[in-house]
């Protein structure tokens, strides 16, 4: 493993490294990269036109927008008629649920009880409307989805008469398990099934093909990937024929209406690319992190279990220590020492209620859980320095 | 008048001026200030911190969130538990009228056919749902409300046991008519009915004191005012209690899902600080700009006549010029000229359709309307170009 993280050597952070902070939080969200930032300072500054007017000033900025919309589809295997500019993550999910409801004629959601909220709360809210009805799909121990639970609930939602969303995430941002998109797509086909995944945690993590996918929608947001807060994607398949969420002017070809939010836009299809050019790198650097710090724990740590099986993501390690008067305040402590992790999801975290995950998996009772993610700026003396910290807490 | 514009000398704008281009299209958007730049940098930069995360880093950009809620509200004359950021003022108006529909009871909307397709085509999805119904108010052929009409409307639907939801807006895009926002909120109050308006082109320009206005929700976008693209306000008054229009985590005090979009947040506050501290000579300036412009325009110009009476916005100028077979190709020609105006509002230009507000008020046979708005930005010395291009091109 390289001494200095990959990414002070390639693609800096928009920011001087404090030697201070050690910020592990990166599935929470991540810092800009200088070169998003770059990108977008044009339309900061003197790209300001208004994309929809009609004059060449406004198509400068207009070129900007179908030029980040062309770049991102390349990147994820699709057209750019595919590829919706959002708000974020949160809005794209609302997006797909609420018009698979409205105009797809789905009838019956199945999704799973360790969603993020924006898909949980958002199902919650429409699968209580009168014709509408929602289940959870049953989860092996580690968070996996029982596919044979699934081809299950399909079948006898489709027999009587039901057409199904199923709403299941890529990864889990919180114990970061995988969902095996492809055979969970091919479920959903053979029962006429509209799926749709959020894939926050994978885009700009993992090479996607959408084209090959049988995948209905996907969400994106780019401030996961080094990229800007306040914007996401909404991939569509030609498959489905939606109306708007956000009704108004005629803006992403009359699929979200608003002014668009340029820079934000232009940085998401630059912090895509350069995601995705630096792939094999960032995702060997990372793992490579991940799987130090794995080995860390387990020789200094005693009691210590880790919630993610091989089949997760390579940037989150969701650790349960053995609960302790101490180990109460982990979370704390850790903060006090400069040190960012996360409980459960940052989304989550202000309703202190605990995490839905872990309760969902049953693991709320004997455990302390911190959730550990990683980006290329990390490194492994920061991992030292982290385990140095977590054995003087337990 | 000054010679040189009040912005140069006082907050220019993020970028060098272009000695070429003439940017009469302040209402479609506005370039962004360089002191609202400068106070979102640490915020694209240094500070990427999630403000949901519980450590202290999150909580530095939940201050700079929370503190720009006290700012906005101070400057609006509200309190901070009345402001929620969205993504823009079409996501508010959204917000707005679903919300008085599906929370508030609401069964009947009255609106105006000259409203901006945030509020219009918004009405017209929810309006055809099987229990709601919605109406036109009369105007005037200047634009302005029928108050007699408004107060009828209400009286008729309120007594056949409907409960109204009045969506006007507070200034037209288009024309710059200004709606008496007080008397239209005293008219709601009279019959218990709830009152949206789209302040889009008037928060930032005018000031206000919310609290003191018999309103229940005001929509707001920064980009109007020199603020960035991409964030907007929902004003919720404290006598309506509303769900959120976007589910998921708990931002906003659940009223408002999704990762904070930081530096557009501060963006606003500060662009809306910037723009009611200079409110007095900016505004001096800008009616300045415009009454010379009409005086000009009537004075070089045969036929020329004006869609804005006195009763309109000092920033915009809406103009119709007698049709002629070159006048038709005034737009295209005034672009070629780096001349940036609008025929109607930057959000229907793109569907080619003509503007509706001048279908709605008739205006549409034998005149070439142009709309110039101006900010800060603009000088005399434009005035008298774009005055002498048009003498050429009419």
């Amino acid at each position: 493993m390289q001494e200095t993280s990959f990414a002070k050597t390639k693609t800096e952070p928009a920011t001087a490294a404090t030697n201070v902070r050690i910020y592990f939080d990166n599935a929470a969200t991540t810092a800009l990269d200088k070169e998003v930032l770059e990108a977008m300072m044009p339309y900061l500054t003197e790209h300001f036109g208004n994309p929809s007017s009609i004059y060449s000033y406004g198509r400068e900025t207009r070129l900007a927008v179908e030029n980040a919309r062309k770049s991102v589809a390349k990147n994820l295997g699709t057209k750019p008629a595919n590829i919706f500019f959002t708000s974020g993550g949160t809005e794209s999910n609302n997006t797909a649920i609420a018009a698979s409801l409205r105009d797809l004629g789905c009838t019956h959601i199945i999704t799973s009880p360790i969603e993020h909220h924006a898909v949980l709360h958002t199902v919650e809210h429409y699968g209580h409307a009168a014709n509408v009805s929602y289940s959870f799909v049953e989860l092996k121990d580690d968070g996996q989805v029982s596919l044979e639970n699934l081809d299950e609930q399909l079948a006898e939602q489709t027999t009587s008469g039901k057409k199904c969303l199923v709403s299941l995430m890529h990864a889990n941002n919180e114990i970061g398990v995988l969902l095996p998109i492809k055979k969970v797509g091919e479920l959903c086909k053979k029962y006429g099934a509209i799926f749709h995944s959020d894939c926050v945690q994978t885009v700009g993590h993992y090479p996607m093909s959408l084209s090959e996918l049988p995948v209905h929608f996907i969400s994106a947001a780019s401030h996961k990937f080094h990229g800007p807060k306040g914007v996401g994607i909404l991939y569509v398949s030609d498959e489905v024929n939606i109306k708007p969420f956000i009704f108004g002017g005629g803006q992403e070809r009359n699929m979200r209406a608003g002014t668009e939010n340029v820079y934000g836009i232009v940085g998401f299809a630059k912090a895509l690319e350069i995601a995705l050019r630096d792939y094999e790198k960032t995702s060997a650097y990372i793992s490579e992190l991940k799987a130090y710090m794995t080995e860390q724990l387990q020789k200094n740590i005693g009691g210590v279990s880790f919630n993610c099986g091989p089949n997760s993501l390579y940037t989150v390690l969701s650790v349960c220590f053995p609960k302790t008067a101490k180990a109460e305040f982990l979370l704390m402590s850790l903060d006090m020492n400069n040190i960012c992790v996360s409980g459960g999801s940052a989304c989550s975290s202000g309703a202190d209620a605990g995490s839905h995950v872990m309760k969902a998996l049953h693991k709320t009772d004997d455990h302390v859980t911190v959730r550990f993610s990683f980006s290329k700026h990390n490194t492994k003396e920061e991992v030292d320095k982290v385990v140095e910290k977590l054995k003087e807490l337990i």
